[in-house]
């Protein structure tokens, strides 16, 4: 069983690696979130592109992309997955709700999107994928909107019947009960990835024991830097000085460690060397 | 005496708002490790100026942006100053190095600005603010660049005239002598802005001694975030489990908060109201 | 009665305004078809506004923007809107249709927006515009979804009592009649303002009888500008020579002074004389 | 001897293509000014870019970007190569001139780029490139800036050396002899380029007799489109009537064979077929 961990931006990304994750699911609520917006489409599409890019340019992983519900419809979603592997993103999971969408831990009885309508939606981003392993994934909101394991069954079977690569089934209860349930049944007729958000209590086990092929850590690397951004803000705030927040975060060193300032330094020398170190040097005619 | 601390996105802003801070130093550093590139103009300056659009639209609080040389010649940063004041920034900070920068902090001896080119880019751009209350401070990098007090203080007094609002004097030493001295002798010519990342041992009130009008704790959001991340990803990678962690990071009701969920939620009943709170509701014709 | 010319780019918007225009159309399929897609709603709402700043900033001319269907809900209308009004164009309208929009003159019976929610859109648009002269106008799909006068009017009405500042009555048909019916009935409620794409052959005076405010001519500097770069293009390939082009094309002069280079160069008097008329002047310390 | 005509948008890139050209110049001059703004890189690389991404959508040709003097130094060159190949780009020439650049047909004595420093951007590029067929190719201004053949010829066998693809060798003049001389004496040693905007009259053939590889019709497309629109905004202006303007300029079926509403029409019914044609179907929870 797989794990894939948030990120949100090229700095998340390249932590997310560092750390070790075989991949980033790149949270709609958290790039959102980080760009000072809320979930429910705000950030135009190539807004999303636009960081997507900046995370695929940063880290060697693969990205499942967060695509809400493809920001449209099947043409929208269409020039969505074009770009996607144009940027050498990995996969995208959308939802079947209809755009503008809510937050899944918003609100109650959020409508769903038509199964035919979502089915030619799957159908048309694979037929859009430049590269043969990208993936799109099936997210069933059916127990989200309160419509029973049997409406979640029925969906799922039909997006995989319309090429969908993986399931994930989305729950905002506390107990896994009925995630669990669901996994029962569906027997693993495609991969299921689970996100544990709501029902974080709940063993890792449990889900591998039911067969889910991938759970996802989805908002975590944003909810732990507000965290830390809250409580360094305060400590400022009150302390007015530097001398006891220096050690409690990151060292400089470690920016320009991440960012790649070695790289440069070396091309540098490579690439300036001629012109006697000087990159200003110019011939005034 | 005033206290800037950095934000390097939309939520970072909206966090510095809510710490109580007088105003925002929107941190080139910071964002270009946000996104995951080097402190070298590797960001093109239209993208500054979507993450500062974010900044701008999240916090009412004035942000003083970090504009590096100012991106090319007195051209270019008028063009830069003129969407600045577009996007509701309250003013940029230029150094007199030379396009494209290297951080301050890296390498010996950057060659920095002729005078009366960078007097020139300030003159374009006080001609070129579209309010009067808009902010262009000089920052001078003479004692970065290991050219003595004399240059710096030669160079301040040069920017002043040319009409920069305030002078940022910078030091990458850990003592702060040579900041405090510069202090003395400028005499508040103009206001005075530090920033003690490297001398961050020296009590502040050192800065109000010298009659530093304002001072900005550079980056320490992003450093803050990056160890949180760090530890959380290494807490969940090694764990494979959310129980530990849930409590560790920001509630997840806070992310909705830190947004603006409800104002959503009120301007939905009022905008959706007359069609029956559904805002999917068609005619098909 | 005003005319607007269909602008959709920045050198368009020149030209516009040197011809003596009171006003630019930002027409939705113009600028679409310039960027080489559908007016399908395949360019993001901020691919759109990328744009409309360009033109916004080569132009004093007052813009009405062609906003589709506001992209989205009230919501994501809302944000166009705030953006609009910080570019500094005049004004948008929203035809009530549903996203994503297809162009008026194709297809048959396109399904109209429910009438409630879209007066909740015009209503959320006036209540987020930062200037008091801002407009939203409200364009009526009735007659070319195949609805009726009736509808028509019901939905004008309905339109102007949520606030609209002005109504588009918008036809596919080649002969003006339902559209002089529909202003006759009309009698000037609120300002009326025609698209006569297809009924181009009606005498402007008909217009003029009937109180319409304002004439658009939608799509003309588009289809111009392809007409005279499939000629120059033909013409080119077949005689592998500019000698017969270069007359029959604008002066490179006059691209240069479309772009101002006159402002640049005094400029550069200004903000570099003092280093000697070179702007690379550099130290190397 | 291959032909490349300019073309400056998505749409006049597939006008480009369907005359049957080889490839497509994307000239700087022609997409600053389409966008409003002047040819002194006032427009962002990013900005560049994004136009870029349009075109290599819009066609299938080669394009060979104008890439100014590469944004920067060799650092922000590598950064725009790698996007370049990532949208699908054939290949870009700069120039040996400083940042930011002033066009070529403006100003006298322009400084040019120090010859080592210009071969380390080469290097850097050539580098960087992640396709084999990718083209750098060197523009050498020499001659623009007044310093004579030699000079010219010197820098052109720097930058072949340095792994140049080829040489675009320019003038402003508008007799070809300089251009002439330079092709006898380089005795292609790599390919040459001509860009014969100013020394249009010189026939063609001129041309083939040194040994040119390839001329480039540079902003032809531009002015030709400059003209049209002005001719249009004139009548409309003078006539207010669109009647005498109809068969002057591209037919509306045309803006849409254009934009390919074919393919979407066919993919509707391949992906909205289930659903009954209806795209808006939903579910309400």
């Amino acid at each position: 069983m797989a794990f894939l961990m948030e990120a949100h931006s090229g700095l998340s990304a390249k932590i997310v690696e560092e750390a070790g994750f075989e991949g980033i699911w790149a949270s709609g609520l958290s790039m959102s979130a980080t760009l000072g917006v809320r979930d429910n489409n705000e950030l135009s599409w190539t807004q999303v592109l636009d960081m997507l890019e900046y995370m695929s340019d940063a880290s060697s992983l693969p990205i499942l992309v967060d695509g809400d519900t493809g920001y449209g419809n099947f043409n929208n979603f269409r020039r969505f997955v074009k770009k996607l592997c144009q940027r050498g993103v990995a996969g995208v999971c959308i939802e079947d709700k209809i755009f503008p969408k809510t937050n899944s831990f918003l609100g109650e009885n959020q409508p769903l999107a038509d199964i035919d309508e979502f089915c030619g939606k799957i159908k048309a981003g694979k037929d859009t994928q430049e590269h043969g392993d990208f993936s799109i994934v099936a997210r069933v909101e059916a127990l989200i909107a309160g419509r029973g394991l049997e409406e979640a069954l029925k969906r799922a079977h039909a997006y995989a019947d319309a090429g969908a690569d993986a399931i994930v089934i989305h729950s905002k209860k506390s107990s896994a009960d009925e995630i669990l349930a669901f996994c029962r049944e569906w027997n693993n007729r495609a991969p299921v990835i689970l996100i544990p958000t709501k029902y974080y209590r709940t063993p890792t086990d449990r889900f591998r024991e039911v067969g889910a092929s991938m759970v996802i850590w989805a908002n975590h690397n944003l909810r732990s830097s507000i965290q830390a951004m809250r409580d360094t803000c305060a400590e400022l705030k009150r302390s007015e000085t530097l001398i006891d927040v220096e050690d409690s975060v990151a060292p400089l060193a470690d920016v320009f460690a991440l960012a790649g300032a070695g790289e440069l330094e070396a091309a540098e020398k490579r690439y300036l060397a001629a012109s006697n170190g000087s990159a200003q040097g110019v011939i005034l005619a």
